[in-house]
């Protein structure tokens, strides 16, 4: 058998750049597989992305060689590949750690269970907020997550709190054994190097989309000195 | 007078990930300052977010030259240049464009307005939820979209609505002369090179973080072939 398709062992951690563009490739992907589709080149997959067929090569090759000369990449195989690198070739249970206007628009996130992260506790620090049911889930009191963490097997938490609080109840997380936040406060947490943590600073991407705008139209950066 | 701070003229964009640390950077200024510091080093900015000093003197250099031998950077000076950069050194009028659960939680996210992107207008397709009244807001047909730009000068756009109606929302857009999208649909826009866009999938970022906490443990990775 010539060209065995080969993973590497992990041990050295993707940019988070590649690792979102990973994502956005297994989408695409998946959307030429429900169109019937078997094999695919990187042109192929970059075209619909805006993005160049070089770079598509070089992402996918930071996780290993998919690629057959001649033929290109298998769908199936680099769906099967790309979603056991991703971690997302299984469900993980989810817990969402404050009961607000973001963390109500996050339960109903489809994009969230459909990639597998199924949201299955609530948890919220106000006594006020505490025992409503929504989409047949009852918000708990943050003190009940080590139990409940450990009787979910929840492995990820997402973190829709007030700055002010974000380091309190993501030290909570930590104590119950969580190994992933998802943090969306405006803030960074700190936490052990066991722990992983990806924030999401909304209004950073926003100054993203106006700087872009400001010197698309060269309106905005003048000469000093 | 010696060495002029300069700033480049905005031929060249920079990346996405450069942009995003100097959101983060103009914060610990900003925080700095508050504490009554005057001036700064890399290696202090760069601490409190775990980013070491090279990076930071680099990521600055591409948007000129800001720092002093042997006093680091003028806190109030390089805050000042940053906002001007990014373009946050003015107030961005801006539409929030999906009146769902979605949109509810952006209309209240304390960190646009903070940063100068004041949410002036709402809007909806469905034409249950137009007229709807909300922290002073009255919710308004997309139709309206043109004149109501026109009217108020908006400048941007968040796309809060689902992924099948988000690339019909941003040809409005566009046609209203918003120059910037944010888009949170999972879902590729195709605009017009005048047009930019920054792109909110969140669960590209859960998977982020699904693939470093599968990774830094070990579990998830088998060899291949």
């Amino acid at each position: 058998m010539r060209d065995p398709r080969r993973e590497p062992s992990g041990e050295k951690l993707a940019p988070k750049a590649v690792v979102g563009r990973v994502s956005l490739y297994l989408r695409q992907l998946e959307s030429f597989q429900r169109q019937g589709h078997v094999t695919i080149s990187s042109s192929q997959i970059g075209a619909s992305l805006v993005i160049n067929d070089a770079q598509v090569r070089k992402d996918l090759a930071f996780f290993g060689q998919f690629g057959y000369p001649g033929i290109g990449y298998r769908i199936e195989e680099l769906i099967e590949a790309l979603r056991r690198i991703l971690g997302i070739d299984h469900v993980w249970p989810t817990a969402l750690i404050g009961w607000g206007n973001l963390g109500r628009a996050l339960l109903k996130y489809r994009g969230f269970h459909n990639r597998g992260f199924h949201i299955v506790a609530l948890f919220d620090c106000d006594p006020k907020k505490v025992g409503q049911t929504h989409e047949g889930l009852t918000v708990q009191p943050t003190e009940a997550l080590p139990q409940v963490a450990a009787a979910l097997k929840i492995g990820l938490a997402i973190l829709s709190v007030p700055a002010d609080a974000a380091q309190r109840v993501a030290d909570q997380v930590v104590l119950s054994g969580i190994l992933g936040i998802m943090n969306f406060a405006p803030f960074p947490l700190i936490v052990p190097p066991t722990v992983s943590v990806v924030g999401v600073d909304l209004s950073v991407q926003l100054e993203h989309l106006a700087y872009k705008v400001q010197n698309a139209h060269g309106g905005g950066i003048s000469q000093v000195g």
